[in-house]
């Protein structure tokens, strides 16, 4: 079971790496990180790289697609070969996933015309221009698209993936094993429940945060 | 403020970025990447590489260490110029962090001697005999040392020393950009949720998990 999980400059990594922690542990797993060149690929605040060891033309058949979101988003929204390669990827896939902003791009794509779908919180007023019934979850699913919210949504989403795709046992043993038992020191995850002067700060920075 | 992450080969790659993904955010962090060696570091599963762009001799001085887990953290224990560099970064240190494992090469160093830390549930045993007190909390603080336990427990570290750094609205704000307002599917994050037999079989696994 081939995993890919694309990245792209300016991306948040924790968008890739979080997915991939728990989907690369899947029994008989082959996970590659791929992108439009192979190399170093860098996050949004520069400071970090992570390595494709494939490119667009390398990966042609994968069973489950991840694709995350990040600032980068913005500026592929038009980009050919990167929309040729997410709708022929598609084509073959068992499950297509995304994470924050990655939704954006598979709607872009036209992969979620009439599906409900998720992003972050910031962007959701994106999504329905671009064809998608955007819902206010964490996780949505619908048929064998899966989109996660923000950033972090993306463990929960993986881990709910991996439910479908091995089993609730071999789930919780990969949750286990990565002790997902969250404790967030504050109740500021979401617009719903963060203090609203956070929640307002955020919102005045929006333009700044999607690009 | 300096913030140093190590890597190492086959490091658990979330234990670094999870904490880099919230830390990065601080206002006026500069955050840096750092291994034996500068260039790709590999995972313990072997599909994803971060980059490292420092070498230990580059970064001498850190406001903020943190120092990951993983099965290649047992090959280090030993290891004189890793050791040397962490007791002489952590002199420098106003915070010296770890996730998962990453307490292990800590205390190996003599820097949790007395002193209360976590590390992963299949690993607790093993502090104390490296000087430490082991507590079992998901992020336990003893002075300027603070540890997480397993993998994903670096995310609320991290959240909860960004708070100590930067004051409450800060992490906040940076835990609302991230969305981190967690839903895994399963109650399976810790031994004592976790379906019995999901536990066995980790616990069964345990020599092959932790090398």
């Amino acid at each position: 079971m081939q995993i890919a999980v694309l990245l792209f400059e300016r991306m948040t990594a924790l968008d890739a790496v979080g997915p991939y922690e728990v989907l690369s542990r899947l029994p008989g797993a082959e996970t590659v990180l791929v992108a439009e060149r192979p190399g170093p690929v860098r996050n949004e605040v520069g400071s970090l790289a992570l390595l494709a060891e494939a490119s667009l033309a390398d990966v042609t058949a994968p069973d489950v697609l991840v694709v995350p979101g990040g600032p980068g988003q913005a500026a592929l929204m038009d980009r050919g070969p990167l929309r040729d390669w997410l709708r022929a990827v598609d084509a073959r896939t068992s499950w297509t996933a995304s994470v924050c902003t990655g939704s954006l791009l598979l709607a872009a794509a036209g992969l979620l015309t009439g599906r409900r779908a998720t992003t972050r919180w910031l962007a959701a007023d994106r999504l329905a221009p671009l064809g998608a019934v955007p819902v206010d979850q964490r996780v949505v699913f619908d048929g064998k698209y899966v989109t996660a919210a923000g950033v972090s949504a993306g463990i929960d989403m993986a881990l709910a993936l991996a439910g479908r795709i091995a089993g609730e046992t071999t789930a919780q043993a990969i949750q286990l094993g990565h002790e997902y038992d969250p404790r967030p020191p504050y109740a500021a995850g979401s617009p719903a429940t963060a203090p609203p002067a956070v929640v307002a700060a955020l919102r005045d920075r929006r333009e700044a945060i999607l690009r």
